[in-house]
């Protein structure tokens, strides 16, 4: 492996402290992932990234500074990565999702606040994320009550700009989040120098919703049983999908959903068929937070589909492509954006219709509501969820957790005790 | 007294366990209250008011109702009372300060959740509140994570309207707040059949205007050595100011503000001169919340000043009287409520720099910030105040807490230390 330390230093990464990032990250993954049997071949190329995680990526993004390109961090799946792009820039998803960064941030946030959010505090406060320190700004917004007070922290140390995500979906709140999008679009004009054309907005809109098409692709083939390939595979994908070369990351998973393709022809899966099929719903799960899909899918189990902002909520709905103008193409932006599902909005109907509509689609046999610890919006949506999946004869569990590993013995024995109902009613053995 | 029963039938009011609340709330009272020594002689009149509290004032809101007019419900400084009150409506604060009401909350929110939205959602949920019962609507707002999801639950049990608070202070969420004003003001158009004039407006902005101008007389008064008013009644007092009559009330505060220019003429105080003034910044307090003035006040402290939204964000901040017609209304309106600065603001710069202005002009000795447990934006903004008040040479304390007693005791504990460390500073014996 390449030595990537004189990049780390020249980033101001804390080399020593990310050491003992690197000395367990890789040991992790081969527990969680490369434990997996039968996984396919296509995996190859993300257990590749997976191992180039902070040191090919990260070199390739600072030879797109030395191109005069700008990083843009985000932490959401509601800024727009089409602006981003279209102003010649990289944008990077930088919502963190390991303990290892949480006791910083508990160093400057309550410890009763999200662990996504601490974790990704604590990752710049650290100095051991080199996404963070490659991003020339990141672009917060007001999605929770934590995030938003976790950007004016943030904005000690680094240069923030957020956008303000409307609280409802009113004719109004549309014509607000185009107004944020320009604004935004403003102040990526000022910081690169590089002015937004229509085609170029026209033609990275193509792309991302490329993105978006490979990414529904992939999720289509996972609604077959048996199941081509494993939740926790999906997982990682989609995980992926945020920091990855976009062109590249389009190319490689068009070739795993080749693959798996072919494994459905041939009636071939990951999981024997008829293994329950668990959908898991609720908060975004940042890299490398693989913990409910490990128990679930240790637990005679597999994730078929996930409602969250790394699962569908990132990819469903197009961007329409037929505007005409730039304002045509804002409206556009505006509508797919404003059309995701998000707890943050009041009120937010549209999630439990899309929790239905998933349990039909990926002939879902048990749902795991999965909320990050302190995430008020989310934990308060459950007893709407929950009361309109009973009244559809599907089995919720409800799992407030963080990144630790403490509760992972517990957890286990709720999942289990799913499965074996869900089996019990399909009438097939363990 | 007069038997009310009748009255609370016709309300829907769970009578049996309305009985439960009934039975305590004046034996709590008395100890909180009635045990204080050296009260102000006009605080008979608040007295009189929480003795009635479910009863003359409630049927005060039902003569009103006879009259065509509309009672309505609000849980925030930022829905505008002067439209509330030109459109012929009585606006009450319902929010919920009882730990009686919480548990019903926890029915139907998780128990993660700050303790004033649990209660006010028990209180509807349980028709024990015979407020809550009198409204013909409810006005939320999009302050926090926790509110914007209650509404949708309580939407569900009656009328309510939510007006989208900006998550920010420019120009143009300004622009946003002042078109929210005006879809309130058709909503209610709608409910009442009348119509707003710029006149009724004129006349209500100075109404309230009143209404202000008299607590901030009462809390310049406390500004004094030795303070004339206990900070447990001058709460008192803010709090009544959220669903008393307003006429009524600016004319029994005056009488008391009175009392206590008198006494401050002739140096008499209810504490001894040199007590240790302490401040308290944080979340509101509802009433019967009294929890942390009583602790304070029972360690040989008196609270001189509450930056919170039943203290200073409530009254401080006149709306200007200069308009010409309703568009100047409507944006001085704005002027005035965006201009408090709360927490959900981000960024929220303007708190710091009131809480230092308070410090200096009540005399501030120490501060206690309180924040209702599980409340993130203020949880979050401790760490600022604290860097501020420390350069400042202003000791302070964080007291998480809800409505139970279960950690009075503790924080007890904590106050009389912080008591200690001020007097000692100070060279006054306790
Ligand atoms: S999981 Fe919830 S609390 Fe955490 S960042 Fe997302 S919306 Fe905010
Ligand atoms: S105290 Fe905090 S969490 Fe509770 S209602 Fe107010 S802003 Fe929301």
């Amino acid at each position: 492996m390449a030595d990537y330390t004189k990049m780390w230093q020249e980033l101001d990464v804390d080399i020593e402290k990310h050491d003992g990032l690197c000395e367990v990250l890789p040991m992790f993954y081969e527990n969680i992932y490369l434990s997996q049997e039968n996984r396919p071949e296509n995996m190859n190329y993300y257990n590749f990234v997976i191992s180039e995680v902070h040191g090919l990526r990260i070199k390739e993004l600072q030879d797109s500074k030395k191109e005069d390109k700008k990083v843009v961090g985000s932490f959401c799946v509601f800024v727009p990565d089409e602006i981003t792009l279209a102003l010649n820039c990289v944008p990077v998803g930088i919502c963190s999702g390991s303990q290892f960064w949480v006791p910083d941030g508990e160093k400057v946030m309550p410890r009763n606040t999200c662990p996504l959010i601490k974790a990704s505090i604590g990752a710049k406060l650290s100095r051991t994320c080199p996404y963070f320190q490659s991003c020339d700004m990141v672009v917060g917004e007001t999605t929770c009550d934590g995030k938003k007070k976790a950007w004016e922290i943030l904005g000690e140390h680094m240069d923030v700009h957020v956008m303000d995500l409307p609280q409802m979906k009113r004719e109004k709140d549309k014509l607000h989040w185009i107004d944020e999008m320009n604004t935004y679009k403003d102040v990526l004009e000022e910081k690169t120098g590089n002015k937004l054309s229509f085609e170029n907005l026209k033609e990275k809109t193509e792309l991302v919703n490329k993105k978006r098409k490979v990414l529904k692709r992939l999720y289509d083939l996972r609604k077959c049983d048996p199941v081509p390939i494993s939740g926790k595979d999906a997982l990682l994908v989609s995980q992926i999908a945020f920091y990855d070369d976009i062109d590249r990351f389009i190319e490689q998973t068009n070739n795993l959903c080749d693959e798996l393709e072919e494994r459905v022809k041939k009636d071939e899966g990951v999981f024997d068929k008829d293994t329950p099929r668990i959908m898991i719903t609720g908060t975004p799960m940042s890299i490398p937070n693989w913990k409910i899909h490990h128990i679930v899918e240790t637990s005679d189990a597999v994730v078929v589909c996930e409602e969250t902002c790394t699962g569908t909520r990132y990819f469903e709905n197009q961007v329409s492509e037929d505007a005409e103008n730039m304002d045509e193409q804002f409206e556009n932006l505006a509508n797919r954006y404003l059309g995701i599902n998000c707890a943050c909005f009041t009120p937010n109907e549209g999630r439990v219709e899309d929790v239905l509509r998933y349990v039909d689609e990926y002939k879902v046999d048990a749902v795991v509501y999965n909320s990050l610890q302190f995430c008020s919006t989310y934990a308060i949506e459950y007893k709407n969820i929950e009361k309109a999946l009973k009244e559809k004869g599907i089995p919720v569990i409800m799992i407030e957790t963080d990144y630790s590993e403490e509760d992972t013995g517990q957890i286990k024995t709720r999942v289990e005790a799913l499965v074996e109902m869900v089996r019990e009613k399909k009438g097939v053995m363990a």
